[in-house]
């Protein structure tokens, strides 16, 4: 199979490493940026590179890994390029309007849910695909054979492919990937505002936490907001009108925030592969190596620590540690924590 | 000097134990709950039990430490039992109605930022308000001999004791504390109605960061929206006119996109003893024990990790570790963990 990445990037030079591990594959690489596809290149991602598109030659399988403002441009390059059974797809973060205006029986969208916290393909790795989501969005003149190979390719990069549409996509990724980061910039600037000439008071982790992706890469997030503008409209309508409803009863908000803390717990146990998980909060003194020796004892008894957060007291002398444990091992993870004199709250 | 103790929870019973470290102090402890008092008076951290308020005697300050609802009542009748030169202070959360509602030669208003993770007079700690900020809202009948007291046993207590108008503080709580629980509850409303049937993608740390508050201890929370109603309604009808100007520019938000940024490091900066601080995303591989590495590399070097998030890939096998450090340590840490063949980005 004859495979062309258009963009060698983090993704592209991923995809491209990933698909070199398999048999009888080849590779050939191009990018509108001269000095990324030589980076490339010298990287050893590729078996080819192409400074023009139209020397790419008998491709089964277009991977367009571009930045958004260029996507749909490059796809509708790809699928004039291709030849009769070829396949054309994706990797970004947005996907109806790319697949509304691309012609279905060659272009698959799709999007892997991984790598967006590096760029460069410097970083890129055969196995940066390993149990991640790869949506892949069939239209309605998708044929059956190449949904299904493109499905298998996906699979063999390592990933987990699942069909959604392009709409249920969008929807998805705008409640929660798009809308957090608008409302972590929204608390940033209302704490700008509200602050005036105070400092902001130590009041632990949650301000942090809320908004750890406030002004997050803002070329990037500029086009992400941009590209999903109708999905993430639509969200943003929803909260404008969840919050009218919650400043209407502001005195009776005690259902509303149990209602919360019950979802939050659902959604956050159907997204964790292995099962539910447990919460446990630590009080620990600060002292140097107590993160360490926790997560040397919970290590040491073959427990995951699949999230952590630390919130140090003013003082930095004591603080709360959180833990995210698997709820099969959260009684053991307490009682070895326990055992150490550490308080587990 | 004799001191009242009303409510010995964590807050009141951590009050007593810090107090009763002075000289010449003699603690009193009241509760609604019987045997919230019994579990206080066995716990040792009361001088004299009392089951009846107007059984405390010749109390020089009271301290009001019951719950947001119990508040305002506790304060009335602590003012009216007040013999005249005696002060009487609050630990609650939110402040204006409080303080306009109570006689302000009498009552000082008082809000330490400490202890929200946990409750009970067991987690109870003389040293639980070591170095953290303790607002004092005195009005304008306060007299300077009463908050000059007030000031300094707040700061022999351990804490800083800061003056802030009534308002501002509220404002200040409903900015950086309370509306950032709102949009915590929203997000998750917002992902369940998004979700539908499909499960929620393991997307990274930002939805998990965004929500870890949502849904906190519902009954104290319901009380903090309804005490601080008017605050935190002017917060929610600003984010809510921020979202409308939002929704306009979807596809032209670069610039506000790096606003956003610019102000959440200039936030924490202000707020971080010790100087601004820096992030470092390490990307590693998930083998158990890394965490505890990197943490042990970082003590024996003595650079401390003042907040940590661990953001594991979906196949477990890969993750980002994100640290802050001091700006001072930052290269140190990043030529220490990069010695480790572990990237940081």
């Amino acid at each position: 199979m004859r495979v062309a990445v258009l963009g060698v990037g983090l993704i592209g030079g991923s995809v491209a490493l990933a698909a070199r591990r398999l048999p009888d594959v080849h590779v050939t690489g191009w990018d509108a940026d001269p000095r990324a596809l030589e980076q490339a290149a010298a990287a050893g991602v590729l078996d080819e590179a192409v400074g023009a598109l139209a020397d790419a030659r008998e491709i089964d399988l277009w991977v367009v890994a571009v930045p958004l403002v260029a996507l749909a441009a490059t796809v509708d390059r790809a699928c004039a390029l291709a030849r009769d059974g070829a396949i054309v797809t994706d990797v970004g973060s947005t996907k109806h309007a790319l697949v509304a205006g691309a012609p279905s029986d060659t272009f698959i969208g799709g999007h892997p849910l991984a790598g967006a916290e590096t760029s460069g393909v410097q970083h890129a790795r055969a196995d940066l695909f390993d149990g991640a989501t790869w949506y892949l969005t069939p239209g309605p003149d998708t044929s059956g054979v190449h949904f299904d190979r493109l499905r298998r390719f996906v699979a063999s990069l390592g990933a987990a492919p699942v069909a959604i549409d392009a709409a249920a996509h969008d929807r998805l990724m705008a409640a929660v990937s798009h809308l957090p980061h608008v409302l972590a910039n929204v608390l940033v600037q209302q704490a700008a505002s509200a602050l005036g000439g105070e400092t902001l008071p130590a009041t632990g982790p949650s301000f942090r936490d809320a908004t750890r992706v406030a002004g997050a890469n803002p070329p990037l997030w500029a086009q992400i907001y941009a590209a999903n503008a109708e999905a993430l409209g639509a969200q943003v309508d929803a909260t404008i009108a969840q919050l009218q409803s919650v400043r209407g009863q502001l005195h009776d908000l005690q259902a509303w925030q149990q209602e919360a803390a019950e979802r939050r717990r659902a959604l956050l146990e159907v997204g964790l592969a292995g099962g539910p998980e447990e919460e446990l909060r630590v009080a620990v003194p600060n002292r140097p190596g107590v993160v360490a020796e926790i997560a040397l004892t919970l290590g040491h008894a073959g427990i995951d620590i699949s999230d952590m957060s630390l919130a140090p007291s003013n003082d930095r002398r004591t603080g709360i540690v959180g833990l995210w444990i698997a709820s099969a091992d959260a009684r053991r993870a307490r009682d070895l924590i326990t055992a150490k004199d550490l308080i587990v709250t």
